[in-house]
């Protein structure tokens, strides 16, 4: 009988083994896509991507391979600066084939396609100008797949040069490129920090469903789906779930997505996100929720320093000072920003997109701050569940996140009395026993509680300094893209 | 202005703070939901459930609280013992009202009811035969919050002795119980070590739309929905996602949720749940796959043990030793249990679940082993894109796990050339221009690849020795089950 006993090491090593151990002057072999050849006549450069980054390979015309001629060397992989040198598009390689599984050596190298999977031998030299500081002098590349086509986009330069719509059509190639992944790379950093956090802060992570009866908010903008001849929607928020968890665990969280069927076509909306959720329960007020999201955006800065900086200096991303965050009331900020910016208030109970710019704009000036939390929305921009401020019931216990000008969170406190909670649905025209399973928490006892729910992709894109929301989605859907 | 500047020490203590500092004698506030009251006369017993666990209160008629009479102090908690001793079912506390924000003493106690959230106040004492080995001398009691009614289901009980029906119609209320929330925190367990172990392997997290155009495995159980007049799809499986990102990021893993609009109304499928995803490049052979989950399991189960003992106690579970796992073809494992079990082979091409069964029980009963690798499913019961034998095209380079007679897992090496996907899609009549986005990847070059789908639930359930895939689902989908 065989046995599987678990992970063997690899022959091949990866770009952290290498650095971490005394390779310089030992044979390896390493593994990755061609992801560029340049051709310098007697030296040829194959630039190899690795998940960790680019890795310098030289093959030159004498297969001792002793001394490269060190001229022709330097950094033809370009990762860190950030130049277009490096680039080198399409149609570059040469036309003779080589097959999978035939290894080649210097006098068919001019063979070797771009995007080709290949294992390539080497030794480790020290070489300050190549990317980690090394390079491989190669002495063979066994090809371990070959591409059928030339790439329709240069995903090897440094800067791609091409517009949102191109790059989205082509996007299972376009992330190949070094500065698209390392978005998504900062994102993972993101939601690990949201985790990690929120662990050490005594919360538990739940699984809720997407598919569900009715949307925990109402409304028009919601995917209806056909369920064994019921009724269904896909979730735009976990709202309902993630309370009653909290009459289980006290703290959760949830990452997952979210629908919404929204028909705005804008910068700021997909219609699928990735929304960070927490609720936590035994609260003394709102306050603290806002505490324990500026508390995740501290802990997450501090990671993605330390384990992401070179994703942050890739894309020339600036970390944002967290250490304090203005927290101002909706009504104050609104006369704020009509004071300093001359400028008219319409409607006392609504935001104006231009107005959370400019409420963004006047923190920054002001306070030197990035984010600011706006306080108290007004009763009637909030769903039924969120709890009225004892003080004006006109405004509620409740919060958005504005993170340059553009809303990330929404979050407060909820109702958590049974009576409470009816008075508030029958005030709104609701009917009680469409949400029964939900009531029941409130019916049988819930401790005050809040929480808050984060777009992922926004927080993200406004990280990254991204005009387009689209630009930190994997894979976006809006109104009109539903592929790829 | 006012600034938040992160999470502040809360005055009441948890479980943990107080189990890590020197308490003992000590007068501290906890917070929790009332689990119990038991009113012995004199003294009076409060359960406090906070996340982590219960805790002893004693509230005496002598209000100086300094000795409580032995003989009736123990253990009424009763979390650690699986006896049902301690069980107070509903309708056991008094009718006085006490409204929340009022603060009782001794007198008004019986009117404390089931689920209120309190605050505590009392004295740290030791006491071996509480759980955790302290109790609260109570001083007072803070009343947060009441419940409206009086719980419909003795939730208090160590177990409930209620249908599953019952469970789930009353989900909300019933995973209060302290051994129906252990499942879902073991299930945390698990999902927290498949990103712990992927991660720690160079894997990349990622997320990728459940809003999609064509479903990845094609077939009739999927879910549709109307997408701005668009026809779409819910995913059933991230496939054709996380095979795209194996060319960006070489390893990937996903934990998102996978819809399936299955007819079966069985013990083991939901409509709905949770996938464990991983996709892995420049594999030497899809045996690498099957080490690489050998090892995520031994992560998991060592996880356990240390995190989650206490959990795994409630619930008796004994962690499987996954040391090695044996691997069987699919024909070879049909030839076994057919001579063994005196069985005649059906179909050479088909496993019946009996079938499953009887490998699950060869292994267990040959070589002690709860799991087992089936390999070499015929290709005509695997997906377009599985990576044929090229030793017996008849047979493919997959495999399923199987826990103790369950398939948890499929898995296996993908087909990674243009030409030869093109020719299996022709082969069965598919029409690549449905898939072009998904062909990209091939066209434009893609290292050898594989990876698996591991679903959730059924590892929980066989974790913890369930006999319905709904008892490890917080809030199951299945074909009449759409709430809670």
């Amino acid at each position: 009988m065989e046995f599987i006993s678990g992970v063997k090491q690899k022959e091949d090593v990866t770009i952290s083994q290498l650095l971490a151990g005394d390779y310089i002057g030992r044979t390896v072999k390493m593994r990755g896509a061609v992801h560029n050849v340049r051709d310098m006549g007697e030296v040829v450069f194959v630039i190899l991507r690795k998940s960790e980054g680019l890795v310098q390979c030289v093959f030159e015309g004498n297969p001792a391979g002793e001394a490269a001629p060190s001229g022709a060397s330097g950094n033809p992989a370009g990762e860190a600066a950030p130049s277009d040198a490096s680039g080198n598009a399409a149609g570059a390689v040469g036309e003779a084939e080589s097959p999978a599984g035939s290894s080649l050596g210097f006098s068919d190298i001019r063979s070797l396609k771009e995007e080709s999977a290949v294992e390539v031998t080497g030794r480790v030299v020290a070489e300050a100008r190549a990317p980690y500081g090394f390079e491989l002098r190669l002495s063979s590349i066994e090809i371990l797949s070959v591409p059928d086509e030339v790439l329709p986009l240069a995903i090897n330069k440094f800067k791609m040069h091409t517009s949102l719509e191109a790059k989205l059509a082509l996007r299972p190639i376009s992330l190949r490129n070094v500065r698209e992944r390392a978005k998504f790379k900062i994102q993972e950093g993101i939601v690990r920090g949201f985790r990690d956090f929120l662990m050490s802060q005594g919360f538990t992570e739940v699984h809720t469903p997407k598919i569900v009866s009715r949307g925990a908010e109402g409304g028009s903008n919601v995917f209806k789906l056909d369920y064994f001849n019921k009724k269904a929607e896909m979730g735009q928020s976990p709202q309902f779930y993630k309370q009653t968890m909290v009459g289980v665990y006290d703290r959760v969280f949830e990452v997952a997505p979210v629908f919404r069927a929204e028909k705005h076509n804008t910068t700021r909306h997909l219609n699928e996100y990735v929304s960070l959720d927490f609720e936590m329960g035994y609260i003394d007020g709102f306050e603290e929720i806002m505490a324990m999201e500026t508390g995740f955006l501290q802990y997450t800065m501090e990671l993605l320093a330390k384990d992401y900086q070179k994703e942050l200096n890739m894309l020339d991303v600036k970390l944002p000072d967290v250490s304090r965050i203005p927290a101002v009331r909706f009504d104050k900020a609104k006369e704020l920003v009509a004071e300093k910016y001359n400028r008219k208030i319409r409607n006392p109970f609504d935001l104006e997109p231009e107005e959370e710019l400019l409420i963004g704009r006047y923190f920054e000036e002001e306070y030197g701050s990035d984010f600011v939390f706006v306080t108290h929305y007004p009763s009637k921009k909030r769903p039924f569940y969120a709890m009225d401020d004892p003080a004006d019931a006109r405004f509620t216990l409740s919060f958005d996140l504005l993170f340059r000008g553009l809303e990330v969170t929404t979050g407060g406190q909820r109702i958590h009395d049974y009576k409470e909670i009816l008075k508030k649905m029958e005030k709104r025209g609701m009917d009680p026993a469409d949400i029964a399973s939900y009531l029941m928490i409130f019916k049988y006892g819930m401790p005050p509680h809040g929480g808050l729910g984060i777009g992922l992709e926004r927080l993200t894109m406004r990280l990254l300094g991204e005009q387009n929301v689209r630009e930190a989605s994997l894979f976006p859907r809006d109104v009109t893209r539903l592929e790829p």
